[in-house]
């Protein structure tokens, strides 16, 4: 069943650790095939280098597992809201990769600093709130995408524009047209985090949002717009 | 003589540089057979590459070597303590490893700031005092496991809830319910450290404690609570 | 069509990423034949492991491509400008490597605070101004190698003698005799500026240029003055 | 001649790239026999990996090359002074390791803040004053070693009790009893330096020397004392 999804879901999870992004088992890809409105994620606790294609759990749009001996990762309720909610994502990414979690835990935007951070974000890479204790108790991992749908249409920001946002106390989410693509937006954060940090130490009067709004155009559309001209056809 | 301890603690020990915890020979871990009341630590001031299952020093909860051809870890005292006085516990990891180190050589304990300590650690990673020079001169690492022992029951913690301590001016020791686990407590807890630093540079006035209790709770009792459910059956 | 040129700008390009300097696809090598004029660069948005000299993308210096299937970098007209103004120089590198981007996005210069920044850089690595809205609608990347240019004649420095500039809200560029001296100015720059905000951490008053004037001298002479003994003959 | 020193200085200079110590061509290993006072360094501008023993450069007490092809270090003399002046040293690593060289760039010796340099470093790493104009003009590489010898006296320290010492403006250099054993006091003061950078960004207040005397006599002690009990016979 969906053969290549399953394959590139593995194999998005399966370089995790390699990216440096995840230690232990702290990071979970997955993956949508939205023609049949069936995803695929990282079975729950199981070691990165041993996962196959096979492990990876698929579930329909109501949460439902339809294949897969492995239970899904404890995060699978957070997917579920994201792809339900943002029918443009393809797929998805969780990790505790260390400098973006250093803002989530710090509760620290991380403002766009450079372009290297205009070429994947469009803007501020926004914090989102904690959960209420009632809804901890309630549904915690449901309540979780709950809250990063909120944001993200607070803010006015679509999610392949603005595909990463960091959870209070918890760490980054990021989306992407597929699951490698989230994959390469959670390297992208986690670098411009690394930068931001620095750039912070080195010059703390830094306003947010330093970019000149002319260059984080340039820099975001010349990859994402309609008349985008970086890399092949 | 328990082959199956010895490997798993062979291979422990063969893990801790390839994870970044340790350089040279900075670093040692032990398991104990609770049936039998024998342990097996790191022979001292041994390359971790050559290391071999047979190269593990056993010995008994007297602190007397039973078998093996090399003298045990330096800290062997600190360990023997440890295993005595919490039955609880299967493994014990010691290192210098970079971040934890810096936070034991400032004298300054790792709050929890964030959902990764709290999937480990449940609370603040206290620091242990340093000796004195009479406990020094007369048996510095029984007394080193002493200190240990006394701090965690001061603050009313358990081993396997709190599994993580900072000795002042000297470095981390992690507890676990077996060799690997204890490993996989000095990974997460070098991890949190270099976050937490991270935290305090982004955001100087951060509380101790940041993290909510409700979080704090439902992060460590979906992996460590009689109701957990992250990993596999 | 030059061979060895593309082989050995193909190299450079692949140890970009074993180096640690860019992530992704954030980053690009040159380098140029001045006998036939012709030069040649990666490819835009290609990954690094699976780069071929055949890949490499050949030009002219009015910019039109001679030789190759895949679009060049879509920095190829800074390199373009650098190439015409600079006579002296044979290649270019070109990344994101995040502690030199750190000192672009703050806006702040590398000063010269030891040997090993001496050996490499004759002095401060100047920050290179933004372009203007005007300038970015017109032709982006013609004017980032202008103003790179621009600001090394300011200054009255030698790009061969001031082989690194910091584009202000970018990022790192670098020069040299060829593809892949540019790519050890690259490697050197980044670690230079690595241990510069080690070293304005650990002493914040440091002046600008802390190294004495004749340290200066040298070390930088010691390896690339008429009289250099640095190296084998 | 002289084949198992020349292979050890090989193998030594050889890790300096995997230990991370240096990029490039940064370093530079000897070591000496003191039987027949003859000693071998790393040729001058060689890369690491193709570096065989017999690329060695062997010289005499005199300074005078009496086997080899190649140009011997350009750090040479200064391995000349230490060898004649340090007769209990049997090897020297040159490096321009990151950490450490922040604090020879701030002029910031490295306080003993734990035991990890207690076990290496017997008190506070010094500082060795830059060189004058005049000496630069005479003697640049000679009298770096005549410097370096002239403040571990002024200190009243021996060279295997404080086998590191921070050149101001410059990088470190640590000693051992062999090529090697200078190697690991290289890799263990990169670490130290790590560390108390990260110390001192956590407690600013730190007290130089923040380690209880009985503690760093009781650990430098263990591991290099008449009655040492660390390793094995």
């Amino acid at each position: 069943m969906l053969e290549e999804l399953k394959t590139q879901v593995c194999e998005a999870n399966r370089a995790l650790e390699p990216s440096g992004l995840v230690k232990l088992t702290w990071g979970n890809v997955s993956g949508i095939d939205r023609s049949s409105g069936l995803w695929c994620i990282k079975p729950s606790g199981v070691d990165y280098g041993a996962l196959t294609p096979d492990d990876m759990v698929m579930l329909d749009l109501s949460g439902k597992v339809v294949e897969g001996r492995l239970n899904p990762s404890s995060d699978t309720k957070t997917h579920l809201v994201l792809y339900r909610e943002f029918p443009e994502i393809g797929g998805i990414t969780h990790t505790h990769s260390p400098y973006a979690t250093m803002f989530a835990q710090a509760g620290h935007d991380i403002p766009c600093f450079g372009t290297t951070h205009a070429d994947h974000f469009y803007g501020t890479v926004p914090i989102v709130r904690a959960l209420t204790p009632e809804e901890v108790a309630k549904d915690y991992e449901h309540f979780t995408g709950v809250a990063i749908v909120e944001r993200l249409r607070e803010l006015k920001l679509k999610p392949l524009e603005m595909p990463a946002v960091l959870q209070l106390h918890h760490a980054p989410f990021t989306f992407g047209k597929s699951a490698m693509d989230s994959l390469k937006n959670s390297i992208a954060l986690e670098m411009c985090a690394q930068m931001a940090l620095g750039t912070l130490t080195l010059n703390p009067d830094l306003h947010c949002e330093s970019i000149p709004k002319h260059l984080l155009d340039k820099h975001h559309l010349r990859k994402h717009g309609p008349d985008a001209y970086y890399g092949q056809k």
